[in-house]
């Protein structure tokens, strides 16, 4: 049976090392960390976790450990996007047979496509994977493609498999023409964290977040709050959320979730390059604002 | 000696079958045509080549082929940049390796960076390569990171071998800040076909054009008529490349320079996936216009 | 006492005739439209209002007549903003003088100015009218400068008497960030009437809106569905609305509200040039789009 | 007969003094300044002009004596642009009743407007002034508008009095498809200070130049050097302007302007409200920036 992602959702991190190795033998306890904190899925090799600057062999290393670490607790979408399609549709046959609950893909990025490229990249793939849950992941800021609520809406007439989108646009009027072009059973991810709650209130099936990555207690309170119908504690929780997610934005991309995680006793190390690490001023600073929040 | 970047260099398709095999034996005789056409240079594997969308060994391969053929009657930079900055490194010494007279690189895409991060980057490949030719390649339109002024002085002042820029960010005010930050004699080539004839009567060094791997005639035009002091052949030249620059650019990109090479005798073929070919109904219209220009 | 807006505040037409009068007379019954369907507020001669393109003597009538018409059943903000930072203090003051509860002010327009010339300008006004409720009114897509949270956080700790912001970003994170950055008894206004339902839910004190000009009901409803704890019905509301704006915005500015007017029976006529009319084609299309959602 | 701009015209600053009022007196003063340099045409009232800022009476009064103090000797263009058509129609009537050469009008803006609106807004304009010069303003940084080579060939094939555009988008693209599109009698000009040396090379009629309005001679210089067939001398002096743009534009908007004329013996004063005056830190950085240039 299809396991839909739902509810708080961790764009996990993948550790590396200072000499840029993946540093596997640390995801086992990473993913533990985050089950002990009731997380209710993982998404791994996204943006947040490097994906596209990892090889093949290495992702799809990471995708096994994430699964089996899992363990089919929670489910356990990869990341398989790629701008070579061949690669694309390798790392999701390879998340359907590791026994993963599905897989998503960015668009392609770099050039400027049009909308029927967008529809026969994701054609290319799905008709692979014809019994594999398949998730869209509309990043714009990242890769530039727009995907409009239109070719989801195509996509999914044409594939019953493609059941779901993550919306990491930021702009909220996304997800609300999201929400009201596609079925009220399509799957609709927030990827802004300050945004979980209303999208949650407004039909959203929950949010694949990288503040969960390193802080998953607050963002699971957003959700599970909302379940419980108590919205006071479910805003608080989603202020907080906003609040840590504006410190970790200030800081290089991926760099400030994996130095939060040392602090939770996790390794994650540095991003790979060309991503930089913090210096030990951005370090300090990220500490205090950090600890100013209660949170270290 | 250093043969530097001059004139109308090419940026090169690369040659494609339906199957998505890179016809590697078509490309000496591409390489011919550009040549007989009086081309000053080439610029292989770049965004009109494809570069980010083959493997490291295509790449390598199509760097050494290019520059065999040209044989050193033309400089021949290869474009070696990669969001994974050990291929960017194993491509660059490549390049140098097989006798190429520079290398020219993206910065890092997909992700937002910093000019730390720019400038580590840059500095990661050049130390390298120290006596080698180094080109920066500014297009932000496709990797979103901008290079300012600012990092190309600090570049160039820091490794005496980093002597170029190439600027595809299609504002004119860019070309016109590059030449105002750096020295009279540092390379400023310039990336948008329909500008040619501005950059080089500002200083600039010549251009690296798209255009010219399909119609080279009027692009060197361009440059020749100026160096023979006959603006007026010069601007009428550049007003032809800049109504071929908007008629390939209406259509999806890398397909119409392969489309239109096919009129001139050479099997281009078609982009490589994620990229997508034209439709008949698109090819007969580009015909059509590119037949009222009177150049089919 | 002060009577701040909360609620559904509708954004009021002007009716203009068809040789460019305001048609005054209709001003009255419109009001009693809006009353009669259970609006909460009323904000005349702002974007929706055609403020700018008014004369100054006709601001002051327009307000005086909605005022007149309120009766102080509802709050009345008037937009005075101006370019002419001396029409708009004439205005601000008027405002008050006729009993107004508050003014709302765009910031300078046309000319790019620096936060230090937008506290001027707020300032200029707001020492004028020291005990009159002040409202800023954040609209980036037609003035170009825009007001952050620091500006308006200095503004409230400097003037007691500027106690709320209208967003009209169309962004929901600068909703949420001037909601995070301002007291808690700070009056945030959302501007997308697709919003509405989530903002309250955040926090925010309602809306000003200008679908609630031609249909108040369905935004009426969002608002008191959410007071009575109903979110299922109130989020049924929010889709309506967010379906009428959708539809309304894809005609010309102000035209689309002002013939949605007519069908309720009110004369709105149509915008002043250089806004132009709705041509036939489009005002029958408009017909069934509106009639398609059940609402004509 | 008709006397067309060409060649660099200034766009004047409208003095003002400290308490907000335009000092009438000093304008015969200034205008003969900028004759006295060798200004090839005068432009008042445009957006460095604060044109809208002014009431009526002060645009026509500062169009006035523009046009007395010039006396013929040079061409004088007034822009008389406004929301308000019937003062954009006076205000255009007036400029013909009283000599000027011409005027020019910037589209609505405020609110976005499509190509149909801004058809009717130069139609309204032009067939009441069927024999008077007029030139349309593309500036879309202020007005957000834009003027599309299209809407200019439209309005030219229907009124033979629009001869000419003024293109300060800022993007070279612009002039470049400008040109292309019009008739090469039709008048371009450039509204970007660094790029008249380029326009001018393409075959555009000159600039309308905030620079000129303080430092004429080296924008003087451009034009004549280029006519003078003295491309080298062109180029340099191009460089010197587009150093004076740079550091004017690091400052609030026409407060550099009017503050560096003060160093030519001109009181310019200061830009109205809500325009700020320069600080005096500021004051003090752009002398040391002006003498460093060699210009003070």
């Amino acid at each position: 049976e299809v396991k839909k992602l739902k509810g708080i959702v961790a764009a996990t991190v993948t550790p590396i090392d200072h000499f840029g190795k993946v540093n596997f033998q640390e995801i086992p306890e990473f993913i533990s960390f985050l089950l002990d904190k009731g997380i209710h899925g993982l998404f791994p090799c996204g943006s947040t976790g490097e994906g596209i600057l990892l090889s093949t062999d290495e992702r799809k290393k990471v995708a096994e450990l994430t699964v089996k670490e899992a363990s089919g607790q929670v489910p356990v979408v990869i990341h398989t996007g790629s701008i070579d399609i061949h690669e694309a549709i390798e790392l999701t046959v390879h998340a359907r047979n590791i026994g993963a609950d599905g897989a998503a893909l960015i668009p392609p990025y770099y050039y400027s496509v049009d909308e029927a490229a967008i529809l026969d990249y994701y054609r290319s793939i799905a008709q692979e994977v014809k019994d594999f849950p398949l998730y869209i992941y509309n990043i714009p800021g990242n890769v530039k493609n727009v995907i409009s609520p239109m070719i989801v809406v195509k996509l999914h007439a044409e594939f019953s498999n493609i059941l779901g989108i993550k919306d990491s646009s930021m702009d909220f009027m996304n997800f609300i023409n999201f929400k009201a072009a596609l079925p009220g059973d399509f799957c609709v991810l927030m990827g802004n964290d300050a945004q979980i709650y209303s999208s949650v209130l407004m039909g959203g099936s929950g949010a694949i977040a990288a503040t969960a990555s390193a802080f998953p207690e607050p963002v699971v309170e957003i959700y599970e709050s909302i379940k419980a119908g108590d919205l006071n504690a479910a805003l608080k929780a989603q202020k907080i959320v906003t609040e840590i997610r504006t410190i970790f934005r200030s800081y290089p991309p991926v760099a400030s979730y994996k130095k939060a995680l040392e602090f939770r006793g996790i390794k994650a190390g540095v991003p790979r390059l060309p991503l930089r690490g913090m210096t030990d001023e951005e370090s300090e600073r990220m500490t205090r604002e950090l600890s100013n929040l209660g949170l270290l």
